[in-house]
């Protein structure tokens, strides 16, 4: 539904855009968008809960698509496995970046309620996935480390393939999960330094 | 100065949480904080920006604490290591574990806005990190990659401590850390899968 097929709420999606990028979020009213795409308020409302909802529909579907994933295709032994495949399937199916797109990440850049709502919205894909691998019978401290990490790397790699040349989203999302893993290799050091370390807090 | 120091602000913020627990959030004002802390609404506001802020501003000294850590502690060759050990240094100043504080992440689970300005605030922190780094030469990818890395782990690590029974906030943050990197070292099969599949994403 919604962002991926050019029904009503297609319509209205790109209706939003077109405004949001021509006059501001703040100076769009529903009214507005609504006309644009030839449909009454009510109908925007059938669709999406506010003015806000309209940029991120795409975001509902990957949450579903990944619990769903989670629960067919678990492997016990690689919970990160699971997420970052589930990932490259769920980016296989978005649409191609266009300008449209583009234009989307600079309206939420550009207006804090906006980026209030995608970091919700990221929030709630964390836990979308680290309750989805609890339920595959994952522990329950890597559940939420594996949701996080996958989270990250959606976060990071969709912002590098949209703000960025060429490179495929997946492409992406593998070159910031190398990043992390290589980060997080480098600190040999780190853990005994931390234990070393440890003074009045109880 | 604020939250770690028993003048004006730290009476401030004592009288909110107070009031944000007994009350709620929506139903306190400024005035009943200034009241209650004994000063006037003048001088909340030339302490905080807002009735939300009041209970973040040990996430701002966390930040200006980072920053001066990675300038002159920077260890190029273990970015993420000098994080961590920036949080460790960091957490080891805060205050006990108290009730006080623990109402204070009940408060902020309990309301949608407070939530928001949690998430901005962790927002905020990540890129503090990512810019500290960059100027410390490090790579704008690894850099970024690091300060996800820190930010998730100040996170979940307090999360855990505030939520948990005994264990100190460094020691949390130490499994965090620990549960991070077990969990992102068990992906031996994910990068060449997801090199395998790539469709048509242009």
């Amino acid at each position: 539904m919604a962002r991926w097929a050019p029904d009503a709420a297609g319509r209205l999606q790109a209706a939003a855009l077109e405004l949001y990028a021509d006059r501001g979020f703040d100076q769009t009213t529903v009214a507005d968008i609504a006309a644009l795409a030839g449909v009454t308020q009510r109908t925007y409302f059938r669709h999406f809960a506010d003015k806000r909802e309209v940029l991120f529909s795409g975001q509902d579907l990957l949450q579903e698509f990944l619990a769903d994933w989670i629960r067919s295709q678990i492997n016990p032994d690689d919970p990160i496995g699971t997420v970052m495949n589930g990932l490259a399937m769920a980016v296989s199916k978005f649409p191609a970046k266009t300008p449209l797109s583009v234009k989307r990440s600079a309206i939420i850049a550009a207006n804090g309620e906006l980026r209030e709502r995608e970091l919700q919205k990221l929030a709630s894909l964390a836990m979308v996935i680290s309750n989805s691998l609890r339920q595959a019978g994952i522990d329950s401290s890597k559940a939420e480390a594996a949701a996080e990490i996958g989270t990250l790397v959606f976060k990071l790699g969709y912002q590098r393939w949209i703000g960025g040349d060429s490179e495929s989203l997946e492409g992406a999302l593998r070159g910031v999960f190398a990043d992390l893993k290589s980060v997080i290799g480098e600190d040999a050091v780190t853990v005994p330094v931390l234990a070393r370390r440890r003074p009045k807090v109880a």
